[in-house]
């Protein structure tokens, strides 16, 4: 630990965005070099006992900054395989065997360190364990500061599709210290910055034209930069969170993109395919779909695909056929009575969740995209 | 079904008992013959999907009823081994496999016929699918009429622990058709009432005294005893989960003799057991223990271990001695900070939960009763 820099951080440069839940209200910091940042770990942790959740990549990178900042913790170090591959029960029961082996009691705290896979999966097994223990999010992926590590959705694949099993169990906290960003593939950080394209073509019209302004130096990781636009895709995500935890409504506007690119991951068997990547052509999709029945027109859509290739995202799907693909949407969550719904858009910044559109713009635009 | 002898259902032996847990409130209904009732379950299921989750025992003598009973639906029928050993975690995947492979909605309900086993892998399988489907409780065991079925506890056991892995997840509505009791094996009947004894114990002096006097007439399934015995258990249950949902307070009395029936169960592999009679047992010696430290008489012990003796269950614990007896009890979900905590009886009718004990009284009880 010598030979890392000395702490950067200062109190000035930390963003705090609060996910108003009543009794389960959380924050979630924002900032550089938080992991390490003298207090703020350890002045959120109460347990005593923790289980640090991460992988095989990010834990010899960052796990001995949380156990420093984490003094007189007994911590229980668990690291999965990386990829979204491993996100089975299986591993949910691997590490549910390490807590019981560790004789943790409901008092203890399950910490995860990495990205969505991880972050999903802890929140799972920490839903499970004992009914459910604490647990707390520190994100070290783009996609997992501004979308998953946010907002309790947790779970697990199952060979039939994505997310099909897990709970809602909101962290007690998230720390997104953007300095892991810097750790962080390059293609996977545009992985991450189709989610946050995301909240701004669901929620924000302003926030998508600051980031046609600001793409190349979110790519270049401008500290600045990248800081305001997780920040402000917290605060929309915490918004919609708090109107709609259990996404009865609104809340499920941030799964634009979703359907489809989980027909998508589904053919891909979750390995070729990054999560946002996968949304990433799956928003274009549903941009297509939405001109195919008249809510945006044609240079709207241009907009979308624009964005999102400056992005550096690749926009082609597998060409595994209309049908086949409409076979994977089936299996989503957001079928309701047999019928799929889908989340359009009315216009740029303004999210549908609708069920009412014709079959036939629905084929045309999977023929025109997996065709 | 033509030789099955015609239902004796009048609305008048319905019994209603309603959990009042505002949006997510729900009624138990409680009388004879209450499956094929006209109208009682049709009412009360709005999905057209619907998973039958029961065993390999009760399903032949039951299933048929309930399928008749639900016009229209697509019934997809599951039946796991019968026995608390087939509660795992595997049997959980197996019964989501089901659930995906029959591409079941958000919009789908699962229905457990049979007992604990049963009806708490259901529940917890229901709140893992896609987050939490719906789930209704079908209880055909004594045990399961009085406790399991209501509450919203649900879960499977680990090697190193019984229910370490759950969820809270309450049931839609519980339908206790008193006339499956007749099927159900004596042994099973007794364990029941040890779990009806159990609210005499912790909340109902009078109900206690009620149980003294009607034993004999319970033993032989007295229709009116055990209607009464079963909602008056329901009501102490539905109150008591009422105001503490999430077990942080009063609700774990309901827990006496569970901690040290845990150990028993773990020590015999959760085979030999049954639960209720690892509890009847577990009650027994919280009793004696909460003599041990001045709370109870000696002739109030003897008042227990009478009244568990006349429902015919067997009190004496496997001879695996004190220290590995507590060596269970430590993965307990009730251990705190690494402390003990136990339910124990500060008068008949009044149960506690402490953690405040000298570890010498708890050494002595558990070294009298498994030494």
């Amino acid at each position: 630990m010598s030979h890392l820099p000395a702490p950067t951080q200062t109190a000035a440069t930390v963003q705090r965005v609060d996910v108003a839940l009543g009794e389960r209200s959380y924050p979630i910091l924002i900032g550089e070099d938080l992991l390490r940042a003298p207090g703020v770990l350890d002045g959120l942790v109460a347990a005593r006992d923790v289980l640090l959740l991460t992988n095989t990549i990010v834990g010899p990178l960052y796990a001995e900054r949380v156990n420093a900042s984490l003094p007189g913790r007994r911590i229980v170090d668990v690291r999965l395989p990386d990829g979204e591959q491993h996100k089975t029960l299986e591993n949910v029961a691997r590490v549910l065997d390490a807590l019981v082996a560790n004789r943790f009691g409901r008092d203890s705290l399950a910490i995860a360190l990495g990205g969505g896979v991880v972050g999903d999966l802890c929140g799972f097994t920490a839903a499970c364990y004992q009914r459910g223990i604490a647990f707390a999010q520190l994100p070290t992926t783009l996609l997992a500061q501004v979308d998953s590590s946010v907002g309790g959705k947790t779970g697990v694949n199952h060979p039939g599709g994505k997310n099909l099993i897990g709970a809602f169990h909101q962290p007690g906290f998230v720390v997104a210290d953007t300095s892991t960003l810097a750790t962080l593939p390059p293609r996977e950080l545009r992985a991450g910055l189709a989610e946050v394209i995301k909240y701004g073509l669901v929620f924000d019209a302003d926030f998508l034209t600051w980031l046609e302004s600001n793409m190349p130096r979110l790519l270049k990781l401008d500290a600045e930069c990248l800081a305001y636009a997780i920040r402000r895709s917290c605060e929309l995500k915490a918004d919609v969170v708090r109107r709609d935890e259990r996404e009865q409504g609104d809340r499920a506007l941030l799964n634009l993109g979703h359907t489809f690119g989980h027909a998508i991951e589904s053919a891909t068997g979750y390995t070729e395919w990054l999560h946002g990547e996968a949304v990433a052509t799956g928003m274009l999709i549903a941009a297509d779909m939405s001109e195919k029945i008249g809510l945006l027109r044609r240079d709207d859509v241009e907009r979308v695909r624009e964005l999102l290739a400056r992005a550096g995202l690749d926009l082609r799907p597998p060409r595994i056929g209309a049908d086949r693909a409409l076979d994977y949407m089936r299996v989503d969550k957001k079928v309701k009575g047999g019928r799929i719904r889908l989340i359009l858009l009315r216009q740029l910044g303004q999210g549908i969740f609708t069920a009412d559109y014709p079959d036939e713009a629905l084929m045309k635009t999977l023929a025109a995209h997996f065709g």
